[in-house]
């Protein structure tokens, strides 16, 4: 794999990036075998999730300190845009003259194409398949159809508990984000490691924040399918040698465009197809910045809670920090 | 207030079940009165979530010792019967042939009119108004329209992490489920206290499992609108008392028919808008009372991330109880 | 193929019913091939609606004499019940107060899975295949995916003006309507034709009247799934011979249960999938039904709109009879 | 009111355009009063559709000629963009894969919240209040709520049969469209009828082509929300002498930006709040317009069947003219 160094500055470009890195289909394709924990687990439909032990659950619990809770999800965005290609639909189905009083009962309508740039989200394992097939070997096509997923689905997941460990990269670098097109590399997150004084580990979920909605406030939206600050597959051996559970970031992982030939989302296949680790896209992590800034420390408890769908591909979610 | 003995043996009435008791709308405006919190909190719109201070968070986290991760959300229910009047939608966006491969990307549609008997789901502060005003005597037509909710919206809400308690009922009494119309009483809630060796307290998430999930797999769902088990409102001072943040179950939580006359959801209005306390509704109890059972204690962490919806009246949920 | 008398006297059994007639299976592929028009237009995805010449177009507006305006779609139906499983939603998403007024404005979100037994609307020839194809041959599974048809769309198929010819059987009966499980046969067309004074021709919309929303209004609803009236797949040949356009009912046509031995919807199959000839579903005939017998005559200008969807399977719609 | 010459030339400019024409609110009000036919008819849900009387039906279906059927209906639009805030919704339910064959059923959900710049649609009485009154009167906040309006629903209008009259400004003028901004006055009215050889009358439905969609086709799309080729308020009260049934447009009928002092769709108020006159949004008039032109006139009959929807302020539409 080419090893340059820099990001992938798209527009605006980041004042520090170097060449465009490519790498190739072939290069891609032995990284996926090689990170593929394919017959590892009889619970294939929760892939990674199978490294979140009891134990694992009780030392995330016991990372609770001063009690306080943060949120991960934002605010259900119905206002299209350029990252919001599928507004998420909210409506009031009674105004408390619908339902006989009394009481007068208000009541609303929720709905969303959940899968895109806007709505926090888990991609369970029936997201993503790569030539083919999903995590497992599994034949897409067999797998999934109208009623849904019958692999992978995110019922078949259900919730999970787990030590958090936020990578707060612009917080590294200096900056109030990355500019969109940045690539996170291995140097990048063992330089974090280093320098929030934390070690990703074994059943852990790894949280990437870009600093995206820091800079949505200051400078508006903008295109993240055609840029956006994320992980680079050169990070993602990193992330398997330590046994990740969950990847997540405040973009959709993956940086953009994409480094891979070919591929347009090469870190969720490499994640949820080779590696069976689900996915957290477009979460909010403006807050649990400030909050493990204020407490000195960057693991906490994680709750991911996703709905209930049996046949779904995934879930709009709220995950949870507890410090 | 009525004292009579018994509950609501509506079809099919229950062996044990006593006569109809009656209250009436003065004696209920009375109770209203009696346990009404307005003015208590700053922060008006999380209500009794104020209870839930930091600490309390460190003492729920501190149950936690299997590990055992329990989920409290029912399957989506994209299927209309006697109790889904509003069947969820769940529809598959994206098979692999829409987004352009590689990787292909599978991707659903979720929507819900989630407030009725079938979505497990959390009411946030604005979901009832009694006589024109919400919690904290808002008024209900200048605080919610057509956008939305101005007070008391799930976003306002926030997630809750607590202790959770469960009264497991129909263990309490030896039953399989608690029959459709059964009033679940102040002595009841005492009863089970004591059979549990559980103490409802302050800033706590009492949950009362009266079985209908249990009782819907052996013989068939029913209107559970026309008859369900819940509490009666002469449990409600008991749970005031006790300083209670969160009251769930696997029904509504209102018995029904109701015993007050010309209200139909009275428990809705004492909990939601007299003390300011959110309600789950329609949860899944069944693994969590074999989870309880099994580990000899009825209390346990409690995480319910509501979806982030600014203006929306509650949020569909998948609530996790850490044992 | 079987030629026994009699309907399919289902809950409640009619009175007049005779035996019950069985389809082989291979009976239906035999007649499946007979009435067979694959290849036949070079428009395929119109199918039979290529018989609407600009002629006919001519002929159906002269029809037009009295200027009565009838329109035939039942009511949006939002209210689950036993004939309406995926309830049609109607939310309100302005009352006024979204929009900066002045003026205010009042606006709803309409959805529906409409393809089912509540709602009036169009079936396009995309909408069935059998043994793997849809009309003209075409192979369903590489023409349709999640993206909707490639083949055969409502889009493609545009609005019909036509010449319609109300066929109402309870009135040529002397019944209010026709029990559920009632087969309408040859022979019934032929009587209807002479009762009526009316010839069902070429490019002709043959609308069958069962008294279904007469029942309905005056018995309630039932599963229609289980038991309705409709055609019996041994009147298409005639309706073939007659090179009607379109074929509609205030049931779904198909006469259930199916009389044919593994095939849920045989009509469906030899009209749309054989014929190509689209299907009109649930339309409410009974204004229209009063209003010919009133003018003493069966016959009128039809119009058929379906909402411009590519991709599309079918519509729904409202459509207007003009005597 | 002020009778300078020339539209709103908003960007880009129209080469021929003046100075900004402004109409004051007390103008606008004198002329709202003097347009206003409240009271006049008892079926006042209909509104101006009681001018279209059986006599003026037959009229339009003596029109027919050719047989030339012509949809008006813009394809659905899923896509977000600058005029699509709020895509309508298409999903497959049914992909031969959930409902039992044979035959496979292929299905669809479709939804809209359509009362916006994409979906063609027809505007119902309810749609709009001045000053807190719908037509004839009805206080806006009394007649609608969350469950839909219960005066001037779409259900209540019905469908219209009427003879149509095309109004191809572009054509007149010589250009491909009108430039967004650009006013249609009542001297461009009486100038097309010149041209065209046609005249507006009792009952009759008007429709204004501006070129919006060959603009959009050549250009791309735009905020149409912020310029917009459309009907000038002064241009109503010669509609209003006519006695026009319903106005249409490719846009949305209204010029924007308005020129009429703080309020954002005038046309809008006096056609549908003063005059009871529906209005069509959205429609795609191109090929109309090249059947109107090839056939030598530019009078029609028209068919629009709104879905019969109870409550509903509109409903999608596909109009049909038949030449």
């Amino acid at each position: 794999m080419n090893s340059d160094p820099g990001g992938y500055p798209v527009p605006p470009p980041s004042g520090t990036g170097g060449g465009t890195t490519t790498v190739s289909r072939g290069e891609f394709d032995a990284l996926f075998d090689s990170v593929r924990t394919w017959g590892r687990w009889a619970a294939a439909d929760r892939g990674a999730w199978n490294r979140v032990t009891a134990a694992h659950v009780g030392r995330a619990a016991a990372l609770v300190r001063t009690g306080t809770v943060v949120p991960l999800g934002r605010a259900w965005d119905t206002l299209a845009g350029p990252d919001n290609a599928k507004p998420a639909l909210h409506y009031m189905s009674d105004l408390g003259d619908v339902e006989e009083p009394e009481p007068a009962a208000y009541k609303d309508f929720l709905g969303a194409d959940y899968h895109a740039k806007a709505v926090s989200h888990l991609d369970a394992l029936s997201h993503i398949a790569y030539r083919g097939q999903l995590y497992d070997g599994r034949v897409a096509r067999q797998a999934i159809g109208a009623g849904g997923a019958r692999f992978g689905s995110v019922a078949a997941l259900g919730p999970l508990v787990a030590r958090g460990v936020l990578l707060d990269l612009p917080a590294v670098l200096g900056a109030d984000w990355l500019e969109p097109g940045r690539a996170v590399r291995r140097r990048d997150v063992l330089a974090a490691e280093e320098a929030l004084d934390v070690a990703v580990g074994e059943g852990d979920a790894v949280l990437l924040r870009t600093g995206r909605f820091r800079r949505r406030r200051d400078t508006g939206p903008w295109d993240t399918g055609a840029a956006s600050a994320g992980w680079h597959v050169d990070a993602v051996p990193l992330l398997a040698e330590r046994g990740v559970a969950l990847i997540g970031s405040d973009g959709d992982n993956d940086v953009r465009p994409s480094p891979v030939e070919g591929l347009h989302s090469p870190v969720h296949t490499l994640a949820i197809t080779a590696m069976g680790v689900p996915l957290l896209d477009n979460l909010d992590l403006e807050a649990l910045a400030t909050a493990c800034a204020g407490a000195g420390r960057h693991a906490f408890m994680l709750v991911v809670a996703p709905l209930n769908v049996p046949g779904g591909t995934g879930s709009p979610v709220n995950p949870v920090a507890v410090l």
